[in-house]
């Protein structure tokens, strides 16, 4: 643990760690929930001069900072129903993930996870609405999914969908738990309970909602894996 | 609310609800799970007597209440699976009751919910380890299981099977969660909030292993429908 | 698990499942809890021309969506207590669903309930304000509830309704919890988790406030059994 | 708060309160669940001589200390189902409780809180079984429950028991929830907070399984009261 | 059971219970939580004519219903930081409730059960501000509360009041749990954990902020004692 | 227990207890988190007035309590992200507390604790931003933390600083966990298991978002230690 | 979906899934923790003939089945820390996967891991007793970890591992809670929690002590990835 | 962070950390919960010839494990009732802990906080049953409480000693939880939440039991101050 990790620059209001690609081959993220329009701005134009050749992202932006983002980066690329922004060059994509999800009221996260695939090197492919109610029109995708390198799962409710996924694919399923659902569900508890005691063997989770933590590690395991 | 309904018989540790068949149709049932060995016995013996046209049924009985019962009741037939027995002649079944599960840990439940589907006069029909993991299994079981009048789900860990089934017959499927798994899932507590929240519309639940309240409710649906 | 149930179309917003009436008997149904205004109406209009034949349902919708479904859906007849809408023709109603309730806290629950038991074809009867608190008033109805083919026993608090039911009569019995109390009991789990634990058995048990479920489930077992 | 108060005996593994008895009419008990049997001997003896004209408790005795009290301790009377002993002259009683159970599985609670009524100075009258789901039972001895001056509703499962008694009686209710199910119930957390959410008003509670505690509280009413 | 009981005034929205009264010695209590202002206004009205004799109460009412019970209802008496309105002539008192509270966040729950059991036919005494951090203020009440006949103790945080109040006073002891709180207590939860865990025996307990669960009892237990 | 500590001024809505320096050695501290600015500005003026020598402090103010003190206070302190106000000269500081923080989103908590340390008669030293997943940012802190008497560790999410800090020096540690996150925590509940389960031994820890506490318990250490 | 995937072993107690293989890339695993010594025995003699040229899995066994195991089947590799068994040549490995844990109370749950990370098809390398309260430990090994396709990091207690490894490493990471500790961990739920709250992006997470999901996914990571 | 701290001794089944006692001022602890009495002896000798001037501590101790130390390691000093070892030259004392406790049922982490304290350089002092229900108990103990640097304040139930001690006294305050309860507490939550709920500011907790954590915080505290 040499000096070589100490810089950092120091925003007043945060430390951007712009020694972290180096370490681990990706550039600090901006989460937005917790920061005024003008922090993210302020933390997007910073990272993108530390990093001018790679993407930068913003995530969980307020309609107030998508409104500032666009006013004020000028090449941003936002998503007002993901509720991200990216700015800088594209990153060059290897390999491909598919972000499958059970209903309409799970595209947010499913957004948020594709413009996450896409920032960190790898190509997303959406497959929306193959819930298991209507098996038959998961299995119709069943070949198409299983060309993918990787595969994200996201569903709420009772959240069957990545052990489904599990028996049909042999490519590495992250399952994202959604905070959807008709009556009590303990906030998407539910549906993290049931996809960790998935019984398709390797179901892997991450938090609910977190489509971005998805993305991350798809795309971290398909820039490995595809061409 | 007249007198007639006020007649009990009085064991010493227990009063017996003998008009109980008269206002529901069914006897009253022996727990087994909070009674000495001698204090099943004599309530099946007395629920006997008291219905000697129906069979009476205990349920959730040790090794040793199933040693007794075999040595002190005549005729009785026990299942050491299911841990339960019935006392009395069989009764006509009505109706057909479908009892799928997942895995093979789920046959303890399964066998109670049999055992009290045709004590309660209907024909189950067991169709095991279809979990939605291999869901080609399922898939090749699905119209011996849309023949039925009712379906019975039985399933732990992520317990996707009730909604899978929900999505291809129109019976109604009532669904026991199991206390099954291989990790923390709140000893059956995931199973239940999954079913709960099944995607498919009109999922009806038990509590978990409660093999014998599913066993009672399907009986007294298919034996008014089934031939 | 042939090819006759691939059709499906796709609104953009939400790929419709246009042959669960051939699957299930019944077609898909819109909930509106997390869909636009706009996007309900077109669902509704959609699966109506899709199902000439049988009523369309949409459940759980905003002040918004009902005041526009009545603005461009001719002939929908709309429940603003219990937040439902239904396009098309009135269904033969087969069977008879009793719908009891505690308290007028829970008539919401009770009327998503009423109709939904009539879209899927049966006929609902409401009996309200029978809580066991006064529980001559909930004899006073013996006759009447126990003439039905399915109880629906809707109740919040230490929801005891389907206990005292369940001694009383011998049709089947659905339970809806709801999230009614005075004090904390953790957003409806009490009533939950005492239905799940009824002493009579046989009780069946829907999600929270789901009256949305236990009408479809009561309605495919009524409409089964009556004349 | 002057030092009038300050008397206590140290025994080394205890110090006893032996002024209690002064402030708040009623004498340590001594709680035997994390006592060895020589300790729970030991602490009755000395209370009984700090208090000769009062009977003295101790509750949750293994079997190990009852053997030891019936040894030692001559006079002293022990309930082998409550798992009480009592040491000392019975107090003379006033006023009338009521302690009511749903089934035969509550009855350890029902009589640790019975002798817990008499050693306090008030007379328990137990009527066991008449749980909800039969409610003739229950009605059947509405008039003898009323009569008393303090009602003890012991009940496990959805404890239904004290919002119906609530409805019928105006006696001060307490209520008992048991650990007792049939199926997952959270180790009685199912019956307490279906009792704290009891529609009738006015219950109140004490923990899981407390028959000691509904005990004391229940004679200290029914004993200032009654004749 | 015979038919005296059956008497009930439909109002549309509820069925008055009015032979409650006869039952239980109180007459049935509107809660304004889940009712419009209309309705509270015309069932504080229907139930003042069926007991002229007795004051009628109803709680938890928003600003809205307050305003109209003033306008509507002549000689009401509203409580606006309880939330109570009464109508009909007081009560005669017997005996004396102490209310006693840890802090002034509680005076909401205080005055909701200080009224309760004026209503209910007995006399409250609050005592305010006495938590366990300054226990010499708490010692300096204690000869005012041991001379009361019955005892409410309201408090959150870790709601230690009834443990130390129980050592203190041999009156019976109703603990109130409030939510409130410095940091996460899941709602009051902490406090009712606390007060159901109390190191001195005997102490009953009611829901998170139900001061009017705690009147009923209090007054019923103190109207029987009390001169 | 004598006498002299039964002083105390009854403001109406709060008796103040001004005897609390002289026991605990600092004054009683205003929570405005349940009370109105025109209280929290009469409670600070009177302890004030009572305390001439010594700060005091309220805390969880709202934006029109910060007006009010601003407005009514002359030389009141004002801290708007940790919504604080200080009353009163500044008192003689003894000792260094490092209070160091995760993330950016942690800074009101921070700020509350600093504001309390200083008020309770200790040196507050912050040190923002030093995560653990950016571990040499907190590496390059280690001495600076390392030569203060008292550390507090303020973090959210799996709140993992505490644990890493404790294997690097050897200073008492406080821990605050934060409700800060990305998904499901539980109202920061994770944060808190996490550092109640920390695996450096000796770790304390206060609620959740308690800064407040925090200070208070590191000031009075650090100000008996320090020069 | 066609018929190829139909075909399956029925073995009396379990329908062997034998085409698993050919979906998925890997043979079905036999789950030891609800199977007789006797059954885990028979499923993994037919499923090796089955595959006879890929190795076959047994998990969670106890002493009884390993004992039989090593009678039974010639050539059986068995690890009695990590309870499984191995029948079955030797898989080719491709690519290597860091198997990390924090202390020595973890290392069953990692030996279940690195087993079947080799039955899947990868290397494991097993780096044991790097907590976080001990950093340096951790950086030592920092180079070594980095250079592994994927990295698997167990840990219990505050489980921070994971979150530290994050800012260290680009490799995806799976994180394992196991449920170690001391005092109320909630079962490993603290450990569980921790982890999908990491601060650390792109952190994955399997159920409590499922060393054995956790090897499955990296390995079908890591083989697609390395040499 | 430089080379200095890469010590350590590895004894395959852990890596000892022998240069903590140089970063932090005290040598690692043997943690004998998930340790065979082999390890735990091996792990204390090898601990003490490290540190040969301080002595080395052992905890939660089996009967097995106390009886091999007792045979193996000379001059070891064992607590039976507390679970402990220690090996090695006592410490030089600095400062004083009251550890107080409210019942006896909480002695054994009362012994194994007392020893830790030893162990770790402070001088404790045990003041037993002193528990709020028999408050003039508490108060007769006050000033001796007072006169200690620290005050570690064990409890179960509802855990009120530290908040009544909070108001007494103005030393720092650790409270430990114990799981000690007459009913349903869940494992000492109940307790846990109370202390963190305290109304005395600035009370700081460890986990459930854990008096060995509370020892070593208390002793770095009080051998700064004390003399």
């Amino acid at each position: 643990m040499t000096g070589q990790y100490n810089s950092e620059i120091d925003l007043g209001f945060a430390r951007l760690d712009v020694d972290r690609a180096e370490r681990t081959g990706d550039p600090e993220v901006v989460f937005g929930g917790v920061k005024t329009p003008g922090q993210v701005v302020t933390a997007l134009r910073t990272l993108h001069q530390a990093h001018p050749d790679l993407p930068v992202l913003a995530t969980r932006l307020t309609d107030e900072t998508i409104a500032l983002c666009r006013r004020e980066l000028p090449g941003v690329q936002v998503d007002a129903v993901g509720r991200t922004a990216v700015l800088g060059a594209a990153r060059p994509a290897h390999g491909r993930v598919a972000v499958v999800c059970a209903g309409t009221a799970d595209l947010p996260v499913v957004r948020e996870c594709a413009v996450t695939v896409a920032a960190f090197g790898s190509r997303p492919e959406t497959i929306a609405d193959v819930g298991v109610a209507g098996i038959h029109r998961l299995l119709a995708q069943r070949d198409r999914i299983a060309s993918c390198d990787v595969v994200v799962a996201v569903a709420g409710m009772e959240a069957a969908l990545p052990s489904v996924l599990g028996g049909l694919v042999g490519a590495p399923i992250i399952a994202v738990p959604t905070s959807v659902g008709y009556g009590w569900h303990m906030d998407g508890l539910t549906a993290w309970l049931a996809m960790l005691n998935s019984c398709a063997p390797g179901v892997l989770t991450v938090n609910v909602d977190n489509g971005f933590g998805a993305g991350v590690a798809a795309a971290r395991i398909a820039r490995r894996m595809g061409g």
